[in-house]
């Protein structure tokens, strides 16, 4: 109902965003015309640059400018190791708060039959030729607790040990502040099954 | 942390969207590059043709591209009944939810002296020119109910009624829907005093 075709158009191409409905796109909009054109410009900007210019790593698959990312294509890293996570948002958080020191690998997704995700689609191709490349010693599984991701992480397992790589699984079990009164079932079971020495 | 400046200043420029932090803005800059490419250029084009494209109507003030915006421009509404709202968001509510058939001015604020806006950053002076004009019947005070508002709408109203305009304000009081139990001892005390015959 708002007249200008041009704010239509806007609010309407706001809502490609996650999250954004009808409501927080008019809200954006009309905060974005009144306070801030200057930083509209700047992100119409920024996001035709990232649009344009981001691809993939050809070694980790994670969003990248260059042919390989910084971590690939840098020496700081621990060759030997390798996590495998499901989306690039995964890296972030390891780096975020983990003292990690190896290289990562995307699967941009998790196997998916019914949606035809296979192993090609998310580049297990190109992981096993760095499996049988020599340099990575250790597999660690970082995928998701579904059951997607788990049966990924399974997958992934089997193709690393026939390689004979040392493969493990990020713990998974009550986290650090919650109680166990509120823990869901699968969780906790989970946190029995996987119990350690002390 | 995350490798790629252009990711990087990609995050960083979605922030300047109200309610949009940095997980957010993360969130939504790896779902544009990993689904909606295309959604995302069209946005950043939209962006750019609003923020260089959309002014100011030069009667009622609210966004418009055109020299003046469609209700002002048009022949269809009642052209003797003037609402004074604050902000184009305010327009865009009225239209939806009632069936007001008169013009719009759209102070896009409030007075507040201590932010250094008085009546002519409101365009009171363009708003008292249009009294004089001898078109507007009545006017119909449509300001927040804050103090701000309140405020704005008495100086207004007395400008109004030096022209010998009618003036009325929107009716306060308990919303449909709301219960006396948990609405505002102000809101419940203005519906009171407001109070009609029935």
């Amino acid at each position: 109902m708002i007249g200008s075709p041009l704010l239509r158009e806007l609010i309407e191409a706001l809502r490609c965003m996650p999250g954004v409905g009808p409501r927080s796109a008019q809200r954006i909009a009309f905060h974005l015309l009144e306070r801030d054109r200057p930083g509209a410009l700047h992100l119409a900007d920024r996001l035709h640059a990232a649009m344009e210019g981001i691809g993939r790593c050809a070694d980790c698959r994670t969003f990248s400018e260059d042919e390989r990312c910084e971590l690939c294509a840098g020496t700081a890293r621990d060759r030997s190791l390798l996590c495998v996570v499901e989306t690039p948002a995964d890296i972030a958080a390891v780096e975020n708060s983990t003292a990690y020191n190896g290289l990562y690998f995307v699967l941009m997704g998790h196997l998916s039959p019914l949606d035809g995700i296979g192993p090609e689609e998310l580049g297990l191709d190109r992981l096993e030729e760095r499996f049988g490349a020599g340099e990575v010693q250790e597999i660690i599984l970082a995928t998701n607790p579904t059951v997607e991701g788990e049966a990924t992480a399974q997958y992934v397992s089997e193709r690393a040990k026939a390689h004979r790589l040392r493969v493990t699984r990020i713990a998974h079990g009550v986290p650090l502040g919650g109680e166990l009164e509120y823990v869901d079932g699968g969780t906790l079971s989970h946190a029995f099954t996987g119990r350690l020495e002390v």
